[in-house]
């Protein structure tokens, strides 16, 4: 493409597009002027380091050569539709369950993670004859119809009314559960002793899957307590239920395991992927399915399908990113990395306004409160996307962007999910960073009058 | 990537990748070893005439040389998630709406057909505020639960229970209509007649909008009577109903327009694409909205996105491919070379099993019959997908790729829609392939003992 300047830019983005999430009025987009490894540059020059990999996808980071390298090759593969046996598709699925749980036997490629959603709910009412599906509050799988509906959040109200059978039940989230346990098993068996129940009211015979993202992400990297994934595993096994674990964002290196399911003993019957399968280079997502359900249909028709299931350039950039996690030992590093991060992360527990902390390899979130004491919440459930533009979250978010740390919200948590190739003196710099800013904004908007660093409580 | 021989890559498919709308045992893939314009050849060396451009995606053909340079220019406009400006999409979105109707505002992208049509079913009800959807009879739109409720055939099916509101009417079908009518706009009348009531039995203050694929593609290419899209106009705007026409494989020159609403005397409101504004060579689909809709955004909070929304690739890649349009005169070309076509077609009636052919531009599609009086369809209704693979229309299907001639059919309609750079004289050797493998196929399986080329009622 030829040279266009920014202010061109800009101006054709005001005009002929439209943004997601937001009131286009509110938009006032930035430009990546220059972006490599985890580093970007916008237009005024600014450097940013990317603590989101964009929407938690770039995993290798920006610009990485090999990829460039990749698609250099494009063309060498003819395309072709879904009917056709491809080089890179066929190497491409390979490679996936070759890394997938050993259960897992294949691959059907959808365009990202939201369809890929969609069609796992579809393989599974086909494979199960049972129509209803159970997923959970505080979760996102997507904005098609089927994803959206099965999302646990305000973004599902806009593909309401619902999905006929598409059940809600409660994510284990420690941090506001009113209960007092004692251990994290017991918690684990207070909401799988609901769970339970609720199959029960809802008839066994009737439910399809469970379906969850294996770490919900976006809602605030809520991680499960010890023995919960088990204890789902048993009730779906226990009831003929599929387990489907969404790993859209917590998938491919993510949380220090290639999948984040890994982390727990528990084999899921689906996956769902996206995200960190290309890194963003080129879109692509799936469904990966258990040995017994791939057998199913060799005799049964597979309803369901795209015109770029597996397509060509995706599914060859897909393959030269899986070889970038080898030959880097991407996922050893997060987890590395992880614990580097997770230090820093308790260190933020002496700011007044850090309720929470929570963090899995490079997949952290820290939750922000008014009150530490009250647990109030920076800002109330439900004021994301455009209702909050003028809150305290965005305050902090914009802190953050003015000290060069760059990264998303989602009510009252930051998502903090850097590129897997960071090192631990760009990830200390980052989180020194992420400290200013939160020391001016306590300073600015919680607590003007006071000393801030004395302790809270 | 390194080579992989046929062999592996026919096994590696085999054994690692789920394939669309079938048994996994009836896939025996081939393997596409070189393509060109408008060929490819298969990994015996055989060549075939791409008659339905893969997925009727490939407008501007196989391995085009200005695509295959753009790829080499991917990385120099840095990855970015869908809250930043870019250059490709602001570029692409004012390309879009520059040759979009004159009503046409703004641009929102997503990934692929399914996904677009899901999000303009979500957008309507936001501006509407309204839940029902109307949508048609012999319609497909795609296999998410949005664009799948939409579809008005068996590939529905498995999105069911369906989405409340959505409400199917019929697909004018004239040669299958029961009724006589003296005129087309006699029986364009009559069908809006019956939707007009259907709409006072839904209420229409009910209805967002009335969602229809401007030319039903894979149904068979079912072109309205005259009168009838500028009446379904009428009643939209009588009630106030958005008129959303899916322009996903009709769109991009494939009707020897830019888009085929030009063909009629109507504005819709929204319009969705996909296939040509990349070719395939990247996926990328969207969603475009008028002026109204598009201001209405500005003070309103868009409820929907996604991660590769306006991807970065994927608009470099829809860049180019529009300026290829441009360049190389496609629609222009298409509209002609759509009237050598519909010649060829009107020669087919001489042949006892075509009961009829319809043709626009380069969007055609021949419906074989068993009787040419009863109209007998060759296959019945719903025996796609598994159902018929030992049945005529494969026999006849596999007969036309023995020949050379690559497409696939849906019901008992075979799909004609060739790469819009084909020239009169390819279109001549296909066709003449076709006859070839139409007389094979009557002469074997349907009427062995005849003398076909005789008059037959």
């Amino acid at each position: 493409m030829e040279h266009i300047d920014d202010r061109q830019i800009k101006a054709d983005d005001r005009q002929y597009v439209l943004h997601s999430w937001t009131r286009q009025k509110d938009v006032h987009p930035k430009i990546i002027r220059k972006a490599n490894g985890i580093f970007f540059w916008d237009e005024a020059g600014r450097k940013f380091y990317d603590m989101c990999s964009q929407l938690v996808y770039l995993n290798v980071g920006h610009h990485h050569p090999k990829l460039m390298e990749e698609f250099k090759h494009i063309g060498e593969i003819p395309l072709a539709s879904p009917g056709f046996a491809t080089a890179s598709k066929a190497e491409l699925a390979k490679k996936i369950i070759e890394v997938a749980p050993e259960n897992m036997a294949k691959v059907f490629f959808a365009n990202g993670g939201a369809d890929s959603n969609d069609h796992a709910v579809k393989i599974a009412r086909m494979f199960t004859g049972r129509y209803k599906i159970f997923s959970r509050y505080r979760s996102y799988h997507g904005a098609t119809f089927g994803a959206g509906n099965l999302s646990g959040e305000s973004r599902r109200f806009t593909v309401e009314p619902g999905l006929p059978g598409f059940i809600k039940f409660e994510t284990p989230y420690l941090y506001r559960e009113t209960v007092h346990f004692d251990s994290e098993e017991a918690a684990a068996d207070f909401y799988l002793e609901r769970l339970n129940n609720q199959i029960l009211y809802e008839g066994p015979d009737t439910i399809a899957a469970i379906f969850m993202e294996t770490i919900p992400g976006s809602n605030g990297v809520l991680i499960p307590p010890k023995g919960y994934m088990e204890g789902v595993r048993e009730l779906c096994t226990k009831y003929g239920i599929l387990m489907i674990c969404d790993e859209v964002m917590a998938g491919f290196g993510r949380t220090g395991k290639m999948f984040a399911v890994e982390h727990f003993d528990i084999k899921p019957d689906i996956m769902t992927f996206a995200k960190g399968v290309t890194c963003g280079y080129s879109p692509l997502g799936g469904v990966i399915v258990s040995r017994e359900i791939a057998d199913y249909f060799d005799d049964h028709v597979l309803m369901t399908g795209l015109t770029y299931s597996g397509h060509t350039v995706s599914t060859q950039i897909g393959c030269a990113t899986l070889d970038i996690y080898k030959e880097e030992h991407l996922v050893e590093h997060a987890a590395e990395m992880g614990e580097v991060l997770a230090d820093r992360l308790e260190q933020l527990k002496r700011f007044a306004s850090v309720g929470d902390v929570r963090c899995i390899g490079l997949f952290a979130a820290v939750e922000l409160v008014k009150d530490k004491a009250t647990k109030e919440p920076l800002i109330a459930y439900g004021m994301d996307y455009g209702k909050d533009k003028a809150g305290l979250m965005s305050k902090f978010v914009g802190l953050l962007m003015a000290h060069g740390f760059y990264t998303y919200s989602h009510e009252s948590s930051v998502m903090i999910a850097p590129p897997l190739i960071i090192t631990a003196d760009e990830l200390n710099e980052a989180m020194d960073l992420f400290e200013q800013a939160l020391t001016d904004f306590e300073k600015l908007y919680l607590f003007p009058r006071q000393n801030l660093m004395a302790p809270q409580n």
